[in-house]
């Protein structure tokens, strides 16, 4: 199932919906939930909602998706997202090569997971503008990111019991200012700026995702293709990173964990080619659907 | 005003209380404040809610603290926790000799401040325990840090207006699994074990701290002295995280962010000083009472 957050043109209160991106149709489906209940809540109780939507949302009115403005699935995560760097070999070897990775600058494969946070204010639309943040960064990239979303939280949870507490999946787009991530060393400021976190335009439950290993990420910029890898690529599986991080730490429903960027962003060219006000990212995950963001 | 988040004996929900530590006395003002309203609400509906707690509290009744479960001002914020790292002169070279600070192992004073988060589920309160995470950790260290907790929301908040969005303080002891800090190479792990952010007693509102820069920052380990710092110590004062956090990100009421800990933590002895299951870690910071935690 693909679950939105939308309003329409009258500004109401977000809905939630349940799209088909077949016909490109979406459905809402707010009145079959409590009130005031938005993705999050319908994950965190998906064992008793899920089944509700999957038998009553057909019956409901259809409008096409192009009609309502899509928000990001989960517009407020409960925290910071969770994300994952260095997770690609060969982004790994260009973020060293771009000496951006100070003060590591190694291209040597990270021996265990890579994990910062980005900032719940980050988050925004699939197709929402990215603000550039003139006089606040000059140096803007785009990393297209398979996001894992906790269904049934936990601690010390097993590699073998992780795909137990996947609800599902979204495409996040880790948004990164490279003069902070350098500037500050720990990334949460470079990560962290207002928009920076596309995300969506669908939470799809995993149940729809036969092999998550075998999707592809990928990206453009201006139409033209920069990232493509699949999900097998990743250093770090999802059940490593699952198990790695709720080793001490309690994942809650909603949770959302991006998984880290294929080769292609910017600074892996030479020299560097960030973003400008006018550009237009586009990213995409098979069967996740596509994310376009235009930097103002 | 010193408000508290409370449970009494009979495991009824949080109450939130105006404490008195002279007298060492409690007022429950739940009664005063919207259905449901917790510490949050209260700072951020301040400019109401403040002149009605300062003027009908003193007429409630008021029992002693000690009777009390004083759980943390804000037992869950609604995002992580924004830390500071490297901010005080000494703690940086402690750091730096300690090998800790993979892979930089610089004594170097940081040119801009070293921002990173603890995840949510870390909080507890001041006199809760603190999980060993055996299995997890094998190097468990404590931090004693001044937090600022935010008031007013905003972007591009100006150095000279910081002040006017803090609404007060609290204590933070920023507890750290020193192993998965290095290992990890971004410290949100690191930071982020559940109850590895005992967080109070009080959230202490500005008013009542005429000069925050003289505030001494202490912490002992089993009754020795371990930490003892004032506050005017810090490399990157009150005024300059503001500006620098809130310079892309949005700040929001509420947010809390630690500013960072004095010389004296357990990886600055030569050999380091873990904690250990039995110890106890007491926390103050002049005016802002008193913590304690017991490592179980």
């Amino acid at each position: 199932m693909k679950l939105v957050t939308f309003t329409d043109a009258t500004g109401a209160a977000p809905r939630v919906g349940v799209a088909d991106d077949g016909t490109g149709e979406v459905r809402d489906v707010s009145e079959l939930l409590p009130a005031g209940a938005g993705v999050l809540e319908v994950i965190e109780d998906w064992s008793t909602l899920g089944p509700v939507l999957a038998e009553r949302a057909p019956s409901l009115a259809a409008r096409p998706l192009d009609s309502v403005r899509l928000l990001a699935p989960i517009p407020r995560p409960r925290r910071n997202v969770f994300c994952v760097g260095k997770n690609y070999r060969a982004h790994v070897a260009e973020f060293g090569r771009s000496g951006y990775d100070r003060p590591d600058r190694s291209e040597d494969l990270p021996e265990h997971p890579v994990v910062f946070s980005k900032a719940t204010t980050a988050v925004t639309g699939p197709f929402d503008d990215v603000l550039a943040h003139a006089g606040v960064t000059s140096e803007l990239d785009y990393e297209a990111e398979l996001a894992v979303i906790i269904g049934r939280g936990g601690r010390g949870i097993s590699r073998e019991a992780a795909f137990e507490h996947v609800w599902g999946y979204t495409i996040v787009d880790d948004v990164t200012a490279r003069d902070l991530q350098r500037r500050h060393s720990q990334w949460l400021l470079g990560k962290s700026l207002d928009t920076h976190c596309p995300m969506g335009p669908y939470a799809v439950s995993a149940d729809e995702i036969a092999d998550v290993s075998a999707l592809q990420v990928e990206s453009s910029v201006n139409g033209e293709p920069r990232q493509s890898a699949p999900v097998k690529d990743l250093i770090f599986d999802i059940p490593e990173l699952v198990a790695t991080i709720s080793a001490g730490i309690t994942l809650e429903p909603g949770d959302v964990i991006a998984t880290g960027t294929p080769a292609g962003v910017g600074i892996g060219f030479d020299p560097p080619r960030f973003l400008a006000p006018g550009d237009v990212v586009e990213i995409s995950v098979t069967g996740l659907g596509r994310q376009r963001s235009r930097i103002v």
